[in-house]
């Protein structure tokens, strides 16, 4: 066999008709790309934030970095964490990586063995699984309730972990603000998420790239500033909150001194230096972002009003549909609607995805990618008379595919 | 045990006394750091790249691209090896990555279950190694021959791959122009490696990231000249070429059409839609790197006269020492002395070259971390009077070291 057994867990649902839509733009199509959260497609990145990426460039600042991130980035993490969330990290804790994706690689590599348990909340971001799955992890899931308003089932949680008592998972894996559900968990939920990590000794990583894209009256609380004392991660980076995607800027903090706490930070330098170093001048861009507080405030701002209309105006289409509903989201930039796919003639979320952009040239993400079936999730972020188009297509192909009665 | 079995393998000989140099840096001390080969610290990176790059920057080329790499990008390292080398390969043959280490990273991913092995040369450039230990591989080792100026050693090459014959490695990896001995080899001995490789049915992966980093009268010769008809692959990057090594630019290039050409292609789009997109402005810049070849030219003949000029020198002035002996380099920008170890009383190469960085402020990488001890790598790029400066600090090092007659 040319190709190894662990490649079967590499795919990702959110770009796995990216040739299909690429055939059809080919052809002259022109689809509605509803299905990679960027930013950075309908808001430019923040002029203040490419100045600063100008001007490492033209003072030369082109050469590798430190494997663990410059220096001058780190320190401008450090403050934010200690402004933000009064989380004391100095510049020794952060290591800067290759976006998120790549601190999810490192740190899986770093945790699992063979047959290790990840802990996971259903609907998972999509690519959590292939990142335990190349490394032999097996994950064990809980569920955010989409019944409960995609909080956090904490009864059902302590059930999970106690059922998995032999083959106690090697950490949990929280994403808040959540994709795809766009939930953000209260402070007293993440309290009890700490609790039973904090009981049970299971690493807990809290993935907060969606920290600052917060809206609709919700407030975010990091798992930071409830975790005291007791080894966990945190995983951020500048692609959502600086919208900022095509830097690849990702980190990952870890503020406790204890002994697990050090291990994990030596040994992610390690890894680390495996691949030299991250872009060099983007992470002087991003010093600057996170530093200069009053131009970020202002372009935030912007982004999250805008956002939250969006969000709030493709939500209520959605739920006059007969054929989905939604929870409102209050963070991130997704919608994830439950389709009623028993008053459809197509098999699975699968097909209707496939079908919806080769007949509507509409570009939405499979729910069964994000481990919950008979979902959709749409990217809230472009304009509104887009957002209505698209409802009104995905309407109409559920009525062509609508059971007789 | 909080760290997976795997880890052990992660670590970069070549970065490894990077908190100690740092600690001496803070102490006041200042280093000469010959540890890394990045010609951006003495070479500035060419302004037409930069400006480039500033112009991606400024029309906010700032959101994803597609996962496989920018398509223009792509163009451009088509028309490379087709003007360059006569090879046709198509953007779609083409995946662009986070440095040739993502590259590396997601080729033995793919190929390597457990126990299986890959063929290296001895001394290979350390990062090979964590590379396959990561993912189960074991490696098997045949040599590039000091005694016979860092050449392969055909016959040995065919003695190892027979004796494997049970277990036939699943990849070749050549790495030419070599890292860490400077060494070119010639259109011979790759015709021979590439007939073995194809004999045995061993998929061929040259790492030709120094390809235009040629001097001394030698001339280089790719993989894809020799490899018609058969699956290989080349992988290449901006780093060095183009004197970028903060780009962080990688590219895999799988020119053949066959059925495992085919496959090979498809998986690594997948593993690298498992990290989105690389850094999406300097895909750009890149791309105007390799268009503008008038301006490539220009920039690379001064900056190869440069690296030859101070290759030579130091070459020279290290065999003039009694302590070492290099073979003259005729490719990449490193020197990859025997030390002999005999005359002093130190334990190891590693011991040299800490003691080095301590007493001396010197910082080189020791042999062994490229499978060949009693050897160091030296860079030389720094300017001829640092070059000097090295030398004689070296050789006071182990005149202070020396066994008593």
């Amino acid at each position: 066999m040319l190709i190894s057994k662990r490649s079967k867990y590499v795919f990702s649902p959110i770009r796995e008709n990216e040739a299909l839509a690429e055939k059809l733009v080919r052809s002259g199509k022109k689809i509605i790309k509803m299905n990679i959260g960027d930013p950075a497609v309908y808001f430019p990145t923040p002029e203040y934030i490419i100045n600063a990426y100008i001007e490492a460039l033209k003072s030369r600042k082109t050469s590798y970095s430190t494997s663990q991130g410059v220096f001058e980035l780190r320190e401008a993490i450090s403050s934010r964490y200690k402004h933000m969330y009064g989380i004391d990290a100095s510049p020794d804790d952060i290591i800067v990586t290759q976006g998120v994706s790549e601190a999810l690689l490192f740190i899986n590599s770093m945790l699992l063995n063979e047959g290790d348990r990840a802990l996971l909340f259903k609907p998972y971001y999509s690519i959590y699984m292939p990142m335990v799955g190349l490394f032999g992890g097996k994950p064990l899931f809980a569920n955010y309730d989409e019944e409960n308003g995609w909080n956090v089932d904490i009864e059902e949680l302590k059930k999970v972990i106690k059922r998995s008592k032999t083959k106690k998972p090697k950490y949990m894996l929280v994403t808040n603000p959540n994709n795809p559900t766009g939930k953000v968990l209260d402070r007293k939920v993440l309290s009890e998420i700490v609790d039973i990590a904090n009981e049970h000794d299971i690493l807990l990583i809290s993935d907060e790239i969606y920290d600052e894209l917060v809206y609709n009256g919700a407030s975010f609380t990091s798992i930071g500033q409830l975790a005291k004392g007791m080894p966990y991660i945190l995983l951020n980076g500048a692609s959502k909150d600086f919208d900022a995607t095509g830097f690849r800027l990702g980190y990952i903090l870890i503020p406790e001194q204890d002994k697990k706490s050090e291990m994990l930070k030596k040994k992610l330098i390690e890894y680390a230096q495996t691949r030299l170093s991250v872009n060099t001048p983007a992470q002087y861009a991003f010093a600057e972002g996170l530093n200069n507080a009053k131009m970020h405030d202002a372009s935030l701002k912007e982004m999250v009003k805008e956002i939250e209309s969006r969000a709030n105006f493709i939500a209520k289409l959605v739920n006059e549909s007969k054929f989905m509903h939604t929870e409102k989201p209050d963070g991130a930039f997704y919608i994830f609607p439950r389709i009623n796919m028993k008053m459809l003639k197509l098999k699975d979320d699968r097909e209707f995805v496939n079908k919806l952009l080769e007949e509507e040239l509409v570009q939405v993400t499979r729910g069964s990618g994000f481990g919950s079936p008979n979902h959709i999730r749409i990217v809230v972020l472009p304009p509104k008379d887009i957002l209505e188009l698209s409802v009104n297509k995905i309407n109409a192909f559920c009525e062509r595919y609508k059971k007789e009665a």
